[in-house]
Parts: C-alpha cells; structure tokens; sequence
C-alpha cells in the first residue's frame, strides 16, 4: 500500500489521496523551513514529494494553498487545543503548548517559525496565510472557552479573540520583543494573569 | 556656533560635543534604516556625520555603543513616558504612543523598527541592544508607575515590568504576530484591559 514515489518517514496511514496529501504538505514545509518562502514554488513541491505538480495543482490552486494547509495542519497536530472541566488547567495546558512550539528544537518547526516571523513576514501573501491560521485557531479555541461559559467558569460574554489574544499575547511579546527567556513559568502566569482580568470584567464581547 | 562639518538638519542646541554627538547618532540611525544592521560600521557612520572615526571611538567603543544610544535617544524624544496624577490616563497615553511610534510612516523610525523587530533580530548583539533597551524603558516607566501607587490608584506591590508587558504586548501581538489592523482603538483597550487585571490582583511582585 506504500506510494512508490514517496519518501520514508512521509507515510501516514490512509488511502492513496491521504498519503498524497500527507506527502505535498510534508514536502511544502520542508522546503519552507529549509529555503525561506521567497524560492518555494509547486515545482520544488513536486520533486521533493514525488507527487506530479498537476496533481497538486488539481487539489490545491496554489503554492500558497498548499502551505497554508500544511501550517495548519502542523498547529494542529503539534498544539492541540484542550477542552477538559477546568478554564484554568485548559488555559495553562494551552499557554504551555504554545511556549513548547515556539523554543521546539525541530528544524521543520524552527524554519516554519522563522518564515513566519521574519523579514519573509513582509510578503503580503504570508500576512495572508497567517490572518486565516490564526482565525483558524480563534474558531477552535471558542469550543474551549465555549464549555467554560457553558459551566459558569467564565462571563456569558467573554470575546475568545481578546482572551486568546491575552494569553497568548505576553509568550510573543518575549519570543519577538524583548528577547527574554521562554518557559513554562511565563506560560503560567500569561494564563493566570488573563483569567484573572477576562473573570474581573475585561475581554468582554462589545455591545451591540 | 555651526560645526563645520555637520549636515544640514543634524544640528541641535548645545555646545559642540553635543553637537558631535546628535551628528553621530543620527548618522548611526539613518545607516541603520536604509542599510540595515550588517553592513552597518563605524566607517559608514563617520563619513556621513562628518566626524573623525578616531573621534567617534573616544566616546563609544564600538557601533553597538553607538546605535544603543541612538535608538535609546529616539525612542525617548518619541514615545516619552507620561507621569500626571491619573494612571488610567497615563497608561493610555503610554500605549497610544505606542502605537503611533510602530505605525508612524517616517522612514527613519520603520527602518529601525525592521531592523530590530525582522532577520537583523536573529544577531546576538541586535538581542543585546534590545534588552538593554526595554530595561532602560522599564526603568522610566517605574516613575510612572510608582507615582500612582503613592496615589492609591494601584496595588503597592504591582510589578512593573508585568504591568508595562500587559499594556504593550496585545499592541506588538496585532503587529508581529496576527498582523491585524494596529490603532488606537487597539491602544486604549489594552490599556483598559491591563487596568482591570492590575487592579483585580494580577501583576504583582513575587513574594519573597
């Protein structure tokens, strides 16, 4: 059932059409992490996952579409959003996950990281990519900060955007501004200090 | 009283050292913002300021003392630090400047901006400057803050730093991160938000 053209370590179980795509996006993100967004194009892709470019072409229209489902797809798998009983744990395991992401020693993930938040940022096209990634993760968030609403663990009215933005907010600001040390002690507290403001009045959805 | 060799446009008040020395800084800067960080050399910032480069070793030791003090000396004659007898005025006025200094269209401040915020920002040295930078601003912001502990308008163990990541962080989050609009609308919410956090028990000092 193995894809003749595709490379070891890129198989994941499914059907051929899942094993096609696991290959393209595989192959999206290395050339990413490894050459920057500027040289990236469907022909790279193509030699490197053994996939003929007009079949990419047919699934995904452009070199863009294909990294933006890779992306996503590597969030996702490496930072899954919690849903549990507890806002507070929920909060604290998600902070974590995003520290844990962002100081991973994976190449593919430093490299990711960097076309994203480097000089390759510029490009109107990645700030593209990166407003859906993130309305992608505000979309799945809502289920966390839904459940807790739902079990009187949060205001009725509490905007998932501002409090996604509250937590998440102060582990960039280190990573890209200040340059201090990452950890788990600043994911904590970004948890903490926004459950206590969100629960004090703030993040609340505006008014119609 | 006019240094002979000095630019046009270059020329502050003062005797000839300061003079000197705005002609310096400024060269450094605008180095910086056209050029860019790597090429950026002592050589370069003496032919166009017009001053000796042995005279330019006396004062600074290296170009990193140089541009440390140039970006310093224009992030403080920007965004100065306000200290009246309101915190939540205060802090909205903080996080406004802030705003107004990232998205401000002269050319000198967006190339300094890019410089210490994009690729330029993987040099250890760009880290350095920019550590230095934020201790020296939390430095100022203490009066700030101090003032209105002394007023009863804050927590007296409120932790400075904390307080001044929480104002600022959401506004770098939009520009660095999820490139969303960045206004002042932005400014003044963060400012609120941190306010309610502050007051509600968050940002305080570590007990002993």
């Amino acid at each position: 059932m193995q894809a003749a053209g595709a490379a070891p370590g890129t198989i994941r179980t499914g059907g051929r059409t899942a094993r096609v795509r696991a290959a393209v996006l595989d192959a999206a993100l290395r050339e990413l992490a490894e050459h920057g967004y500027a040289t990236l194009c469907v022909e790279h892709i193509a030699e490197r996952s053994g996939v003929h470019k007009t079949t990419i072409y047919r699934r995904w229209q452009s070199k863009d579409a294909v990294l933006a489902e890779a992306i996503a797809d590597l969030v996702e798998t490496l930072f899954p959003i919690p849903v549990t009983d507890s806002i507070d744990a929920d909060l604290r395991a998600f902070a974590r996950a995003l520290v844990d992401l962002l100081t991973s020693a994976d190449p593919l993930v430093v490299g990711t990281i960097r076309a994203l938040f480097s000089d390759a940022a510029a490009d109107p096209r990645i700030a593209e990519l990166k407003r859906d990634l993130y309305a992608r993760r505000y979309e799945e968030a809502r289920a966390m900060i839904h459940a807790a609403i739902t079990q009187g663990q949060l205001p009725a009215d509490t905007d998932v955007r501002e409090l996604v933005g509250l937590v998440t907010a102060p582990v960039y600001y280190r990573l890209l501004v200040t340059e201090e040390p990452l950890n788990r002690a600043v994911a904590d507290r970004a948890a903490a200090t926004a459950l206590t403001a969100v629960r004090a009045g703030a993040c609340r959805r505006p008014t119609e």
